[in-house]
């Protein structure tokens, strides 16, 4: 259901997943400040309305107020969703630190475990803002299903209950439906290894071995994520949800998933080297696989 | 790892899926038998060695004994695998009833709930053979990919652990994988309901919703399917595995499953009778939808 109370929500990140969350809460009547670091990029998003480089086709709600000063992006806030690569939560956890007063939640929306200390991301941020509220948002969402106006699902995870339904309440909308768990260990890592299986799912299919063996490496990819929740203190049933089962159903089958697509070039015989080197956006689960290698031996 | 010892495996039913059982079978160097209804159809395998209905670019293994005749199918075997649609599985039961001895092991293949009862196979099974041994083998694998050689994996179900262990010993192979457990009632809920998942995925697609709510309908649908596994008596992580997420990743997003398909021309305004008057192959999920509706109802 739309929430008629309006939220000051800031997005930490203007790539197409943070530009998309920014459209959906701006048209449900939401407060929104979409930060972005380049203030080249603010000034074109400013003057076209139009993400060219991740989402060329949509026009941005009126409403979103687009800015590169975080300064501007924390006083307008209540709620901050941190949209940004996994690798660059710490850097830009520390730099907008100082701006960071009580009322503040920080929700963590990307995916991956960070690669120099295989920690979890919320570990990362509570690492540098031990006393603030950091819960995480994740699941089977295209930027541009929501861009488009179409229905999805997702999971929101805070440990603490009463925070967890206030920002349900906040978060959710009659497009987008957030279904909640305290197990915020659960949640992520079903978020950051489904990126790792859509590598292996792509692998497969660029080897030609049948959807039968991906739909199988699919299910033991589930299998052993959630030993690795259950070995971190999370729980088994997390996974079942849309922040595991329903993010490895869209990833592992898409060749709008950029880790799906760079598995299948691997499987047709290409380097990883020569696939990134034409990629802009980010591919998590190159690192992502590096990051639960060195975690998996610390177990 | 293959298994050295032969086993001697009949397969009730020429289909697709019976067929490939088959070919798998011969070529992991078992006794098999494939029994069909149909003299003509009879006839015609034994003499050409390919089934042109459902696997027409396939050449059967010449090791495949192809027969009409119970008394042969059942004298020739220690396991049998029982590869027909679901609601035939009482009729073709009680057909065999009289063939069955106290050796034999009965593998219900079928996914579906038996419409005029509301029963699962199993039981179904049971009613007519009480002392039987009866298990379940179902899992997310298309004919073809066996038939080509492929890799899959599928879950194998018997209450009895030791008996469970012997079938899977016998039925495992390089190529396909058994994963087993004791929850039968699971195993065929999972069987049973992706059908109509993948019916409502299809419709999704038609309806050009996009490939987020599709993931989210899925997880969603999966969560319904655990809790009417658990409601009759089954457990909830039996759905977890390749009967469950594995099936219904397999089946919800490809065309080549037959309830997705038709969910697809549903999605794009053609009517459930328009469609059904085209197939000769059995689309479960519309009977099984029927079965789902009057067994949540006594539930």
């Amino acid at each position: 259901m739309d929430n008629n109370r309006m939220t000051k929500i800031s997005i930490i990140g203007a790539g197409a997943w943070g530009t998309s969350l920014a459209q959906i809460y701006a048209t449900s009547n939401h407060n929104v400040t979409l930060w972005t670091r380049e203030a080249s990029l603010c000034d074109q998003l400013n003057k076209t309305r139009v993400n060219e480089t991740y989402l060329p086709n949509f026009k941005l709600d009126n409403k979103i107020h687009i800015t590169n000063s975080l300064t501007e992006t924390f006083d307008r806030s209540d709620i901050i969703l941190n949209v940004i690569p996994a690798q660059f939560v710490r850097p830009i956890t520390e730099q907008f630190k100082s701006h960071i007063k009580p009322h503040h939640h920080l929700i963590v929306c990307a995916k991956g475990i960070e690669i120099s200390s295989g920690h979890l991301l919320t570990d990362v941020v509570k690492s540098i803002l031990p006393d603030s509220s950091v819960g995480i948002l994740t699941g089977p969402t295209f930027a541009h299903d929501l861009m488009a106006g179409k229905p999805s699902a997702a999971t929101l995870a805070h440990s603490h209950e009463t925070v967890l339904n206030h920002l349900s309440q906040s978060l959710t909308s009659k497009q987008f439906r957030l279904y909640t768990t305290h197990d915020i260990v659960g949640a992520q890592v079903g978020g950051a290894v489904k990126n790792v299986i859509a590598i292996a799912c792509g692998i497969v299919d660029g080897l030609q071995l049948g959807e039968s063996a991906r739909a199988a490496l699919v299910t033991r990819g589930l299998a052993e994520m959630a030993r690795l929740a259950v070995a971190l203190g999370g729980e088994r049933d997390t996974l079942m949800g849309q922040c595991g089962v329903g993010d490895l159903m869209l990833t592992c089958s898409s060749i709008q998933s950029r880790n799906y697509s760079f598995g299948l070039r691997i499987g047709k015989g290409e380097t990883a080297h020569d696939i990134l080197k034409d990629r802009k956006a980010v591919t998590e689960g190159v690192t992502t696989a590096k990051a639960l290698k060195t975690l998996s031996q610390t177990l």
